[in-house]
């Protein structure tokens, strides 16, 4: 909207050059202002929060990061700002993935790679997080749109893609695989570009490609499931060579017994 | 925005007359197209769900009650529909009260009412709901605004106020008292004009007046904590006359002890 405001002052400016009698250049410059308001106003509605350089433990309603440093000040967490070298991928934005993200996002992690191959439908609108009008968005662009504005500071890769097909798979493990230098320049020891996968589908499928990935990557992760009827779930930490692989059966064999 | 951008129309229009060459007017006619596509860009910023009179079950991703009448076809709840004919009365909107905000306005609840007496701060970021662009705004607007967006089905009432007060109390009593007529025009037959309350506050002083305020009105409630160290919590159902009625000792008593 702001290229199309700019486009108007320079029309307005040609008509200018037109205009046979010079006291009409009085009603150029009131054009001209009124689009200088409409300008500011449309900016008014995306005021973002400028990023953070370091955490900040000091209490103040203005630091983001004050009631988060407070959980390091009473000995619950070590070194609360080494959060920010870890990097988490969510598989699925839906109703558990796309609160995972943001519940990480508030906290100030590093960096969220987000991958789903679905848009937003008001069908949606019953589980937290996504808003009617980001109704025909793909759930990963609403998701960055959001989580950006929320916090600046975490890196944010969206991928709208389907992890089950076999171009989509190639494309979770590269980025799964990439390593990006953290603050100081290092790369870290990690087999892979990330601490933690979430899996937060919602069918067997995907389950199972993401338990494929990260049984060949050596990568942790966590799976979580929630029951048809929203009335129950589970989640279950999976470290490939530690605890037991993940093998459910399929549903259909399920159906059979 | 869009009353300045209708005012900009007619001054293009007043300078169209006093153009000299009528080959000119074509470029009066591109910026007003222009203008028209910043008009329809701007209310697209905007674009609210419009009001759903009857909660269908129809499967369809345009529905947003359609996940949640589902439950009634699996037997889950008996009568889905019901949800619009109740009241709920949040007090306190911080982590939790608005989380329970955001999800009740998002299974369709009927009423809300939304009591605090506090603003949006970016110290709060670390939890659900609010947005840094909200900083600065009462908690209970705030609220208003992205629940109004979220579903424009629910009836929300905002207190911004503190019930510890002897004014404050009073009105919160008298809210709490008023009833609404349903879309039948029906009165209904409970003590008050809400059926449920839920205290979501953070201290010891807002608690105790919740209690008093609910054994008096013999209102049914429920009773939140969250631990310091944000890794525990406590929700208790309490229904005067029939549960034990809430005793909490003053945390200066327990540090005596």
């Amino acid at each position: 909207m702001e290229a199309e405001l700019r486009s108007l002052l320079l029309d307005i400016d040609a008509i200018k050059g037109s205009l046979p009698d010079v006291s009409q250049h009085d009603s150029i410059a009131k054009m001209e202002e009124r689009i200088a308001k409409i300008l500011s106003l449309s900016k008014a509605g995306i005021s973002r929060r400028s990023k953070v350089k370091d955490m900040s433990a000091e209490v103040v309603d203005s630091n983001p990061y004050s009631r988060l440093m407070a959980l390091q000040r009473m000995g619950i967490v070590e070194n609360y700002e080494r959060i920010r070298d870890f990097s988490v991928a969510i598989v699925g934005i839906g109703g558990v993935g796309s609160v995972a993200a943001e519940m990480l996002t508030r906290c100030g992690i590093g960096r969220l790679l987000l991958y789903d191959y679905d848009t937003v439908e008001l069908a949606n609108m019953n589980r937290l997080f996504f808003r009617p009008e980001q109704v025909g968005m793909t759930k990963t662009d609403a998701a960055v749109q959001t989580l950006s504005d929320i916090n600046p500071d975490v890196i944010l890769e969206s991928y709208s893609l389907n992890i089950t097909t076999v171009q989509g798979f190639e494309v979770f493990m590269d980025s799964l695989k990439r390593k990006i230098p953290n603050k100081n320049g290092q790369i870290s020891s990690t087999t892979t570009g990330v601490n933690l996968v979430l899996s937060c589908v919602d069918n067997y499928e995907a389950r199972m490609v993401v338990n494929q990935a990260c049984n060949e990557l050596n990568q942790t992760w966590m799976e979580s499931g929630v029951s048809e009827d929203a009335v129950s779930g589970h989640i279950q930490l999976l470290v490939p060579g530690k605890q037991l692989v993940l093998h459910v059966p399929h549903p259909w064999l399920l159906h059979l017994e």
